[in-house]
């Protein structure tokens, strides 16, 4: 229940921040006109009401989710492949979650529903629905 | 006393870097020739001889004040306006104050006049004048 | 001759991700196709099958040498000028090494050959040939 107000809320939240919202263009590694980027662009999935900053960068190769409502804050990196430890597997950002600026999500992460992930945080683990994790690498620090 | 000479000497090296140092155009939400970007560029005042690096990000949307001389890293965020959390207020940089690459300025955060903030830092609380601050939060380590 | 191996094994991977790896335009100070970015470009040295990420910011003024096969990843800075602290020096990234996303490395750091930095990391110290470093500041914790 409790839970189900908290989701209700941040729908609310994303509507009312964007009435308006529309799909924005996503050109292959190009910056969009929020001056975020992707690759892989046609792996991505966005969903409705989302918010991505500037600066951010997503590598879709292996598949990235981003659910309704998902805010994601300036210059962080989505990584659904990397080539420094080549490590694979798709992202998913679950609704409503939230990760701050500066974070890293590393391949295969699983982000739950109204979830936090802190500022300059490493998310190297899958984070549970509606907990606040930060750190590098990030662990979770409370349930909201 | 000490202060004044670190404050003078501070601005001689201000004006030493860009002798004909000149206001910046700031487009809205679009990259300046330096490549940094700029939102609710209306209300963002920037200091002359002051320094921003490429690829940083400024919400101004409560207000930004860059004083005199302040030079910003590379890769930085500095937020009036925080989405992630909610949280709102003006950020103030004061005259010759540092920002390492890749920190993180809070809203309603004060950086004081000559202080530095080391690369990698996430400011959430204010910092005094002549101070040396970083980590993740950032704390005082020494005056300068 | 364990070095060796490692050796040729990630040349061998540098040479199958980019079989017809090409040197890339670098303009003065503007974003590349793959949106990274030179400041003194002209001091930048670019070995063949190397990768640097998206919105990575290189400031080449006292040389900066990048080697064949080097990795860096998206949101890097590599300063061989640092206007916040007035430090100044070449800097050296060594063949097959790879940077880790969002890590900054500071003037006169030599990354030694097939050397990993861990993403978020600060690297004020040089890092010796076959070595994992991660941290702020980044040190060695473990060999190749």
């Amino acid at each position: 229940m409790a839970r189900e107000i908290t989701k209700n809320k941040d729908i609310t939240e994303g509507k009312k921040r964007f009435p308006n919202w529309k799909m924005p263009y996503i050109p292959e590694r190009k910056l969009t006109k929020y001056q975020w980027l992707v690759q892989y662009a046609s792996k991505l999935k966005l969903g409705k009401y989302s918010d991505i900053g500037a600066f951010t960068y997503i590598n879709a190769r292996n598949g990235v989710i981003i659910e309704e409502g998902v805010q994601i804050g300036s210059h962080c990196s989505i990584y659904s492949y990397s080539t420094i430890d080549g490590e694979e597997g798709k992202v998913v950002l679950k609704k409503n979650c939230k990760i701050g600026s500066h974070s890293v999500v590393l391949p295969g992460v699983t982000i739950g529903e109204n979830s936090v992930v802190g500022a300059c945080s490493l998310v190297k683990d899958s984070v549970p629905a509606n907990s606040v994790v930060f750190g590098i690498p990030a662990k979770v620090m409370r349930k909201t």
